[in-house]
């Protein structure tokens, strides 16, 4: 797998801060190399090109929080709480990297159609969780059974994209992480049954 | 005022289309002005370029949506209704103009900040209304006065937002309109005291 070569790492995280510096548009196959360290010529033995690094560079990470939050909702606790981890996970994984950020919020949102369906196949990867845990409060009671679970599903992600955005917007000058609680509680109110 | 001469508003709803059909940055200036049926050089007179295009499209029919819910937001009802009527609005004129829902929730999401500050700084028209009914609703003791008002609006606009970018993405094969009662009956639950 080239997955598991040691340069495919190196390359997605200088892709990460490239794209995030000079956008997705003017961030050259050439300056990914240069601040990866390596030769124009290795990244084609990894990437078929810019809009295939950008893909694998989403996919990657959402692989990684995937995984993370997969453990977390095998745990015994309340729908409630499940929603305040996915919450706060989100926020965390942003706020510790604010080029990773830059790129989740400004740069992802292509609106290449081709590009754009690609970008949000891997979306859904996030939305699943957030299902699971909207079906699973519904089944146990806690979260109102008459809601409707894909505008339940687009609340909880919006609200959270959207409180990111703004953040971002503002030149993270707030704690992101600290607004996890008072968030949380505004959904889960919607929410409870 | 530029704004009155009628060949502005002609200009305008051509760059909607063209924009919507072909991505912002494959919409030359030529393209618009052949759409609008003028010469390349009319559209200097009322437009300095294209990134002065995009912004104006967007304020102008901002303008319009503001000045509309500016006189619902008068009328002696609930803060529930006046945000019923919000989220009422703005999935009908959505829905109403297919171009103008790509335009808003695809072209005008531009990673270029210089650009995205002047789109954003015509979007605080929009979150001021909101702003509007939520304090309102404090007031009157419709909503819980412990809610943060910039979250509070971040999720409202949030879930709107969200909601219409979906159904964009799935090729607007629902009824978008009819999906306000659900989206009111989440969010005021959130909200409500
Ligand atoms: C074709 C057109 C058709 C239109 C017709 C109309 C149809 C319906 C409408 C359609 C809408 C579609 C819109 C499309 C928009 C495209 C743009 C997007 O991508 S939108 C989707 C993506 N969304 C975006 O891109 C929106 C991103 N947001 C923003 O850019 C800004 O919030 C703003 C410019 C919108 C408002 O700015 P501002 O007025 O400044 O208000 P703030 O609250 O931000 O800040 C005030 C102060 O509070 C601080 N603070 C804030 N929150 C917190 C907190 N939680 N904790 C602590 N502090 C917080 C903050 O730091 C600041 O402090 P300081 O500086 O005073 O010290
Ligand atoms: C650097 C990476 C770091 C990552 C680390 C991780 C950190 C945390 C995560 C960060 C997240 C940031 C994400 C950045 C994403 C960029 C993309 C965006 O702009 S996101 C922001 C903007 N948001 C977006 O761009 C997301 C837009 N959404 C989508 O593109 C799609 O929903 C989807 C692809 C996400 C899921 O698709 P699918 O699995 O198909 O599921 P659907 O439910 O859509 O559809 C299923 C069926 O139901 C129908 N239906 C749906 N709703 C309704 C309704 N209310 N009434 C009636 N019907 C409805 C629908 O027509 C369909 O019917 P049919 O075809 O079966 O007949």
């Amino acid at each position: 797998m080239k997955k598991d070569k040691p340069k495919y790492k190196q390359i997605i995280d200088a892709a990460i801060i490239v794209i995030a510096e000079n956008g997705y548009h003017q961030s050259q196959v050439s300056k990914i190399a240069k601040q990866a360290g390596v030769a124009d010529g290795t990244i084609y033995l990894y990437f078929k090109n810019k809009e295939d690094i950008l893909i694998s560079v989403f996919e990657e990470k959402m692989e990684m929080f995937a995984e993370n939050l997969k453990v977390i909702l095998k745990e015994n606790t309340t729908s409630s709480e499940k929603l305040f981890k996915m919450i706060e996970n989100h926020f965390n994984v942003l706020a510790e990297d604010h080029h990773l950020a830059t790129v989740t919020q400004l740069e992802l949102r292509q609106s290449n159609l081709a590009l754009r369906l690609r970008i949000n196949e891997i979306l859904k990867n996030y939305l699943v969780l957030l299902d699971t845990i909207l079906k699973e409060g519904i089944e146990n009671g806690e979260f109102d059974p008459t809601i409707d679970i894909r505008l339940a599903r687009q609340m909880v992600f919006g609200t959270i994209d959207e409180t990111t955005t703004t953040w971002v917007m503002n030149e993270y000058k707030y704690d992101l992480v600290a607004l996890t609680d008072k968030v949380h509680r505004l959904l889960f109110k919607g929410l409870k049954a």
